[in-house]
């Protein structure tokens, strides 16, 4: 499966034009032979738009028929964030919608960040669900969700091969988009791709250096600081022998791990 | 408190030679000012040494006596692992010893290496035990226990403030020195240190690459691929600092981690 990520700045408060731009994005990986492409996280609103805004914005997942139809025209699978209408309150949610337009997938944030995430999401996700596409296993996780360990290797050890990561990840994190993203692909042997923002947005600053990570934790194409747009192949049989030479998901001892599950 | 770390290679079978090198590498530690100096796995014996070997050579902690008297007599800690016996059996262990001679904390690997490990060692640990040493918690982990997030995980959260971690980490595994090492930092907020060989051992080659990380995932230090002595500092209220800034620790929510201590 041949995956393509878009980096680049936030369309703020106007999601229209974001389905026109996602329609041109994902024009432009199809012709280059991707099947999937990701985008980042609040992809339709932008993410630093504030409480009100995001409020404003928010949408159920029925509203994304414009990004479905975009896929079903072209044949292309799409991954992005956007602000979920839930009752009276917005989640910070991905979607995965198939090649065929079905929703496949609709995560929301399970770990929200600070008062930036706090102040606009008063939802947020209960579990790390999969889909399948291709016969490849795919979860979904949002920037903070990646920091922590547990909610990826929940989702490898359900079975995933894919974890897609929309993110907003500004400065000072260097760490998070240099080494905990290969981290998460090495100790987990499954391939992440993490697709962040460029640019500054209402005065946060992104980094960019968005990447598609391989199952034994290689960097197989990072971007720069500004709009790009990355491709990467997923190798089932390579995969395979990765999990087959180093068993380091049988390896584990969960009788010793309580203390990870512990609720105090 | 300043941490030095010896990365160096192997000598093989002959655990009196070890002992007056760590005399040795303790002088010239505490030398340069360092509390307290880590070195790698079966440190005293070498690591790919087969069964035969490892059976020899072991030895229970109370023959740990040269280190011990060299500690007391300069006056700081030591860290470093053997090939510790258990009745009839060898566990690859680690030990802290305190400067004033005493053993703080022995730590029996417990995630085996294939092979290798369960070639020599029949005896594993149960535990992921904590030592105090000027009011810092030090925990001991042993190189692929390392690649799992969870003992490290667990360590945090019983409060570690440092985690060693002796290793013998040899190619293709560079992901794990140069993305994992960090990654263990910066998502528990903690000090790790990771004491690698260098050179060729009975036909492993070692990567060196070891280093000391901060609490915000910086690298601190990094050795190259050959014999060294690195330093760095900890400081407990940059530590205290980092983890007010970002509540990773605080911000999990165990109360969706119940697959990682399943024991299927």
């Amino acid at each position: 499966m041949k995956i393509a990520l878009y980096q680049g700045p936030g369309r703020l408060n106007d999601i229209q034009a974001c389905f026109v731009h996602l329609g041109e994005q994902a024009a432009k990986a199809k012709a280059q032979g991707a099947d999937l492409l990701l985008l980042p996280e609040m992809y339709l609103s932008g993410y630093n738009i504030g409480p009100e805004a995001a409020q404003r914005q928010a949408i159920t997942a029925e509203r994304l028929a414009p990004a479905q139809e975009a896929a079903k025209s072209l044949g292309i699978a799409l991954a992005f964030g956007y602000p979920e209408k839930v009752g009276g309150k917005v989640a910070n949610a991905a979607v995965l919608i198939g090649p065929d337009g079905g929703v496949l997938l609709n995560y929301r944030k399970t770990h929200l960040f600070g008062d930036l995430d706090r102040g606009m999401f008063k939802e947020r996700g209960m579990d790390f669900p999969l889909a399948e596409l291709n016969g490849t296993k795919i979860g979904l996780l949002i920037c903070y969700d990646i920091e922590f360990p547990e909610p990826a290797r929940c989702l490898a050890l359900a079975g995933a091969d894919i974890i897609l990561v929309p993110t907003a990840q500004m400065e000072p994190y260097e760490q998070v988009a240099r080494h905990v993203i290969p981290a998460r692909a090495y100790e987990n042997q499954v391939y992440v791709a993490y697709a962040n923002h460029s640019g500054a947005e209402n005065g946060l600053g992104y980094i960019g250096l968005s990447s598609i990570c391989g199952p034994s934790g290689a960097v197989l194409t990072m971007a720069g600081t500004g709009e790009e747009m990355l491709f990467a192949e997923t190798h089932i049989e390579h995969h395979a022998a990765v999990r087959r030479a180093d068993p380091l998901l049988r390896d584990r001892r969960p009788e010793l791990y309580g203390l990870l599950a512990d609720k105090h």
